[in-house]
């Protein structure tokens, strides 16, 4: 397999230049790429450092490092520019057309998209972090007027980590209530449910795949079971259906799919991001 | 103020492109940007409602609704060209280049860069998460040996969202150690954490936003006074240079840029990302 170095090089985390060169690079099969991040070159000289860096690779590979790079100031690019690497930069791509399009010039700050930090923005997304683990696995259902979303699923449907990134990305208040043997049973939800009815969204999964993961967790018992991993899941989604329910199979879905579709179904607004 | 109507459109969930369109609409200061998400338009059918979409915005409201898109199939992206909407593609601007760079074809394959998930790496973050929960507020110091990092720091001083944030994002194993008054007391850190001491990272705050966040947490008592948050932070600093440890003032930072800097300055390996 050929083998390929990335560089991902910023004047602040990188976050966003990784996520965008990441995506573009899955469009291309069969060749390793050996990635390297390179945070917070904000200065000239830290990105005549980096420059050298990638020239030196050039050398040792024999073949031209990728360099994605989303550099506000053009004056720390310079350095890169001048490089052996293949500079792609997202900010040079899409910052002219913009120009034009609001016919006035970005303030070319740097720090502007992380950085800088907006109190109110982090204080949300905190918030709404704190809100997620004090309302977790079923707990704080008196807190469940201020929940922006319930998510609600048997054990290992990844409750959890959905409510987590929904808070972590776009600060809402999510909270989960893991569905219990009784309400299994009873295909029926407590009665300290029922006000928020509107707010549940149910999770399920492919009983093979939740076997799998309960196993890694608790392989003794009745927990992993076929028939009881089977019996569950039924159950579940019969519940969501008689509730009128919106849900989602997980199975081949990453966490930001999930969280994406609740959003889009749902309605929910966000309190950070875009 | 101006307004703008963004959207972003993708045939997947939409994080990427909200990210690149926002870290660039971040740097128009003086215009009030109205952002719509449009997720899954992954079928020429959707494509079109969405163009008729921008059309409508475009007449109601004067001025070219601004349009981020991210489509690898080019013919879901034909019927946004066709829109009244200034569309910026973020795949058309760069697998040109790298199309030829690598001398090879992208394979234009829909829902690469997060869906289709990769099974391995769902695992690795779900498994991450489930141990930053466990390990959240000094609990499971018995897993200790598992963590990649374990951030230590006063109560409030974000060390929770931190470590959820490497955990989703990167996969770490990141644990979190609250300094007790006992510790900060004696100047010295349990026994039992000696043998994790090159793991451990610590965070810090100024003292006036940590009396901000805490007295919105706990108004009354001795936890948000002045001279108790000022006694705590002096004595964690203090512990931190005693034992040589790498440490972070979060004030100003937000959660991508105090995780990106414990990776950069740790060395610690992501498990999954690019």
């Amino acid at each position: 397999m050929t083998e390929r170095t990335v560089y991902f090089v910023s004047d602040q985390t990188g976050v966003t230049v990784e996520t965008l060169g990441h995506s573009l690079l899955t469009q291309f099969d069969g060749i390793q790429f050996n990635s390297i991040t390179v945070p917070f070159i904000d200065n000239i000289d830290k990105a005549y450092e980096v420059s050298k860096r990638i020239d030196r690779e050039m050398e040792h590979a024999g073949v031209r490092p990728i360099v994605f790079t989303s550099f506000v100031e053009e004056t720390i690019r310079e350095p890169l520019l001048k490089s052996k690497g293949l500079i792609l930069d997202f900010f040079e791509a899409f910052l002219g057309p913009l120009e034009s399009e609001l016919q006035m010039h970005s303030s070319h700050t740097q720090g502007k998209a992380h950085g800088m930090v907006d109190m109110k923005t982090y204080d949300a997304r905190i918030e709404a972090t704190n809100f997620a683990m004090d309302a977790d696995d079923g707990r704080s259902i008196q807190n469940y007027d201020r929940a922006d979303v319930i998510l609600t699923g048997v054990s290992r449907s990844g409750k959890t980590p959905t409510c987590l990134y929904l808070a972590l990305q776009y600060g809402i208040f999510a909270a989960n209530y893991p569905l219990t043997e009784d309400d299994l049973e009873s295909g029926r939800l407590p009665e300290t449910l029922l006000p928020y009815r509107k707010k549940l969204y149910g999770l399920t999964i492919a009983p093979d795949r939740l076997r799998q993961i309960r196993l890694e967790r608790r392989p003794v018992g009745r927990y992993a079971t076929a028939q009881q991993v089977s019996f569950e899941l039924r159950s579940a989604e019969r519940l969501y259906k008689k509730l009128g329910m919106f849900f989602i199979d997980t199975t081949h879905f990453s966490i930001e799919e999930i969280a994406s579709t609740i959003l889009n179904e749902t309605g929910v607004e966000r309190r950070v991001g875009p």
